[in-house]
């Protein structure tokens, strides 16, 4: 009989966990048999020790078998989802969502909170006036059959034990492993009942993983792992040497990816959702040029019309959305460059950090927000810039935030003598 | 201002912890403003990435200063302890704290209780009818001013972070750390206002510590905080790859023990005590011959007189010591040699949990013992043995444990065709 004890042992001594243990701890810890301090150890011992790609299938399925999983192949489209390890300025998710459902896909997509130096989709929606992200699954399947787009936040039924057991990975240093953030993500996916799932896997400077190796790594788990539960995958490993888009900071973010739907918006940003989404089309068999499938779904309003009606779906209000009145914020401050020359290195990870500095990202889960900080870049990497320029606007409601985090925006961005060259946006399609 | 969330991730990443961070978080469990799920992850980190010199240094400390600690300056004699890192059959404080106190040096002995394949002092103890282990630190001193010697259990007022730690570490699997070890048991021998420490670090297949680079490792670590105390310090590296002694098991331990102190008694545990002792009485400078004065004072009956002593001032019963009828055991069966031979392979580690099998010793802290249970060895390694020859009696007083002790009993000692080259029982003397 296997016993919390012999659990860590094991994996201290790098023995492998059968399906049966794997099942025993996971369970334990969600029906609260075993006890926190044994699962921080044991979580502990993983990160330490990793699990093997078929421990991580048996972590997932447990996970996955913690709660209820959808139902939604009688829906008369392809399901499908994307996920992003997360960066910052990635608002792709608000953009590609309506996006595919403007073009008859169905995406039940479970967003998070922002942590840390990464903001979170769900922070965003719910920086819309009336926005609902906690609605039941009835509810949510309901929309989703109705506009083919809801995005809203795990609820209780969905992977319980990956809730309980993500609240103790933060609280415990053990997020960072390969093999539980596998775990975490992929059973999620899977419960939301999709056909295929699209990875934004991001590396860089701002990323969780630094190199595209670490990035391709983590691609091929949790592609493994889809595929065991007969998903359609595919994977886009994307730079996060910068900010994604113009914008970063809940408020502006929504601003961007409502000018995105629009047509309009930045160049980096649009084509990051349209690689992802063309993966997404591709999987899904949609006949026709799916480039331009996609460019007309922008530059005609469907897909904006889309998002809207998710908006309204989910009570939130959509003339908020141009509302200049809405979180706006109450000061403003440039950073300029102090010298001619070329933006050669701009600390991602450090800009995040900004707006957490500012209110508008959080330390710990329960951090409230400002939504009205954020950060407008005029000028990225490996622009020219002389003496003076605006290179960006940062902004909050607190004062005295925004003074530490300026200071702290000025040390991320470097002006170098030399140019440098451009970063590769794209960096892997498989 | 450090979190425990930092102290985790900076153990990770292997950064120094400075004398307050470690002060924090051992204060700060302690009193229960640090949760048990955080810390256990630390002591998991501290598990894999271990704890430098000078850290170990600052963790002992915190664990001294979160009690009381003895002032025995005031004895006319020389005050010291001995510290054994555990194994089968080793019974050696019974022997050596009265034969230390009959030579007129002062032994405040706390001690602990067994887990797993090593028996504990205190357990011994208490099988003895009558005798008291948790007295107040007031009745501690007073035994240890008026006969010299006195051994009990740790109490609440000694190191009551170590107290905390240990129970934390026993069910997280992270007792197998030498920083963690080395600061458990310095903390509570620096709290006993010894002058002096001897330590008995045993390696070999039933120790803790496997080789003799690993024992004078952890001997290392231990001498040189003993040292920072202004301890002297000395360590003897002794082999643990079979029993100590004849005789294995709560009661048959104190029986042997009883046998030492009347001057008789098997020749290798006699050894150990001997040398462990003259290193006590040359840190204590007592003049003379120190190896005769230990043997006249086990032969003359002053060794003994000093244990009986302890037991009557402890509430035992001197009488229970040589009563026949006093936990004799149910059952018992012999174990034969199947062939002629040498016996030359002992798995101490498996003679160590056939006794526990038995219920003689625990897997969990709150398993109560059958005091009965024990081994007693007519052959030990390197013996040559005929077929039919009795290697050993195991006996309990329950029948079908006994059984399953035999069978583990019969595959823990291998009888060789060849001779075998005789093991050395002290490996190192610093």
């Amino acid at each position: 009989m296997i016993t919390p004890f012999q659990m860590i042992r094991n994996k201290q001594n790098r023995l492998s966990h059968s399906e049966e243990e794997i099942l025993y701890m996971v369970d334990g810890f969600t029906d609260g048999s075993i006890p926190d301090y044994q699962m921080s150890a044991w979580l502990m011992a993983v990160y330490f020790n990793d699990m093997s790609d078929i421990e991580t299938r048996y972590y997932t399925k447990a996970m996955v078998n913690s709660g209820k999983r959808l139902d939604l192949s009688y829906l008369p489209g392809f399901v499908v989802d994307k996920h992003s390890t997360g960066g910052v300025g990635d608002k792709v998710s608000l953009i590609l969502g309506p996006l595919l459902a403007a073009c008859g896909l169905y995406v039940p997509m479970l967003s998070g909170r922002g942590l840390g130096h990464t903001g979170g989709t769900l922070d965003k929606l719910e920086a819309i006036p009336g926005y609902r992200t906690q609605l039941s699954l009835e509810e949510f399947q309901r929309i989703v059959e109705k506009t083919g787009i809801s995005i809203m936040g795990q609820t209780k039924d969905i992977c319980p034990a990956d809730k309980k057991i993500y609240a103790l990975r933060d609280v415990t240093s053990t997020v960072a492993s390969l093999s539980l953030i596998c775990g975490s993500i992929m059973s999620k996916k899977i419960a939301e009942g999709i056909q295929g799932l699209v990875l934004d896997v991001k590396c860089g400077n701002g990323a969780f993983m630094t190199t595209p190796e670490d990035a391709r790594k983590l691609a091929n788990l949790l592609t493994e792992v889809g595929i065991e539960y007969g998903l359609k995958m595919a994977s886009v490993i994307t730079d996060m040497n910068q900010p994604l888009g113009n914008n970063v900071g809940v408020w502006s973010e929504v601003r961007e990816s409502v000018d995105l739907l629009q047509g309009n918006g930045p160049a980096d940003i649009r084509e990051v959702t349209l690689v992802l989404a063309q993966q997404a089309l591709k999987m899904a068999q949609i006949p026709g040029d799916h480039h331009s499938l996609l460019e007309t779904a922008l530059s005609d309003g469907t897909a904006y019309a889309k998002f809207e009606e998710m908006v309204i779906e989910h009570g939130g209000s959509p003339e908020a959305l141009n509302d200049p009145g809405v979180n706006s914020p109450k000061f403003t401050h440039e950073i300029m460059a102090q010298k001619d020359g070329w933006i050669g290195h701009m600390d991602t990870y450090k800009i995040g950090m900004s707006i957490v500095e500012m209110g508008g990202g959080r330390i710990i889960q329960t951090d409230k927000l400002d939504n009205s900080a954020g950060i407008t870049f005029y000028n990225k990497f490996g622009h020219s810039v002389k003496t003076g320029d605006v290179i960006c606007t940062a902004y909050c409601s607190t004062e005295s935030k925004l003074d530490r985090a300026v200071k702290m925006l000025s040390d991320a961005i470097s002006v170098t003598d030399e140019s440098v060259e451009e970063l590769e946006l794209i960096i892997d399609i498989r």
